[in-house]
């Protein structure tokens, strides 16, 4: 399935308010526009996940936008997902590719220089970085690295990108500006009164700050 | 690999002082007659159990006892494991027979009298019944069933049973004497002065409490 990472959507069932909130905000962010969505329940069982994800993935095949499984390879290959996003201290990516073959994407979070560095990094089909701003949603998060290191690191590295950390409206232009393939959001859609007209904002921004 | 549920260790790495004293440990309480290792370690991230599991892994082979993965498949496969425990919120049993093959160790918890009723339980190689008595070990535990409750149970069961939950010596034997294959316990080894000589004393209270 092709990658288009210009707006990933951080799926968090809770932030959305439970199970069928969040299959009524997959529908309706699907059709404004979003271009992958990952789940990412970390206050949920894993038999929960499962479940939401059964139900989401007909939505997703069907408007071909890839369907990703924060750190859980297991759920990942229970559900047939597209692929899973991992970070630093999860499975090693060399096993993750082994575990889940070839043609399903993987992500990796750097919030870290040294990261870069990694094996894991050139094993991944696409990187996350951040936080690039300080960010309320994820508890265990690293200090933010700032939009300076964010545009710094940009001329390192030569595969797709999607920033996330801390990124609304407001800093959007600046983060496609610096090079990168897209912005991920959690908060900026799942927390809104408005989820869909926050998509097609957010779009929208991206395609104007384009070269 | 055989079976033999008599003295089964939940192996908690936080709690027996990290990465290296859990190495030393282990190899203390396979010699000294643990009959199963279930490596649980929710502070820990994948990675680093996959550390350890690699670690132990040539040691519970050699000692011809099984080692088997608290809730994650995904790092069962990753290591080769003997097998997983996992809850009743943890993925579906069929899910797990299918991405882990015919051959390994499924495990399932119980803890309520409804559990008993599920689909899951005909599919499970041996049932964790608990907690029996209030433990102070698992922050999410339900609460204890008691003894009595446990008997009832037990008269209801046809698969190999382990009791868990507050086991220590002066349980063991009630415990046995109600029909379980085995006790698990997780402080009355990893949290004692000398694991070697609390895992001869189980084993011996085991062994005189059975008819």
């Amino acid at each position: 399935m092709k990658l288009d990472l210009s707006l990933y959507l951080v799926l968090d069932p809770v932030m959305c308010g439970g199970f069928d909130a969040t299959i009524k905000l997959t529908q309706q962010v699907l059709d404004a526009g979003v271009t992958v969505i990952q789940l990412r329940a970390p206050q949920w069982k894993k038999r929960d996940w499962l479940r939401l994800s059964q139900q989401i993935l007909p939505m997703s095949r069907e408007a071909r936008v890839p369907f990703l499984i924060n750190d859980h390879i297991d759920i990942a290959l229970a559900c047939d997902a597209d692929g899973v996003h991992l970070g630093q201290g999860d499975l090693p990516l060399a096993m993750a590719r082994q575990l889940l073959g070839p043609d399903k994407i993987l992500g990796l979070s750097i919030s870290k220089a040294h990261h870069l560095q990694g094996d894991d990094c050139l094993l991944a089909d696409y990187l996350g970085i951040g936080p690039v701003f300080p960010t309320g949603t994820k508890q265990d998060a690293d200090p933010a690295i700032g939009l300076a290191t964010f545009r710094d690191w940009m001329t390192q590295i030569h595969q797709p990108v999607v920033a996330i950390g801390g990124i609304g409206a407001s800093e959007t232009s600046d983060i496609i500006r610096a090079g990168a393939d897209g912005i991920a959001v959690v908060s900026a859609i799942c927390a809104v009164a408005d989820p869909a007209l926050a998509t097609r904002t957010l779009g929208q921004l991206i395609h104007e700050a384009r070269p």
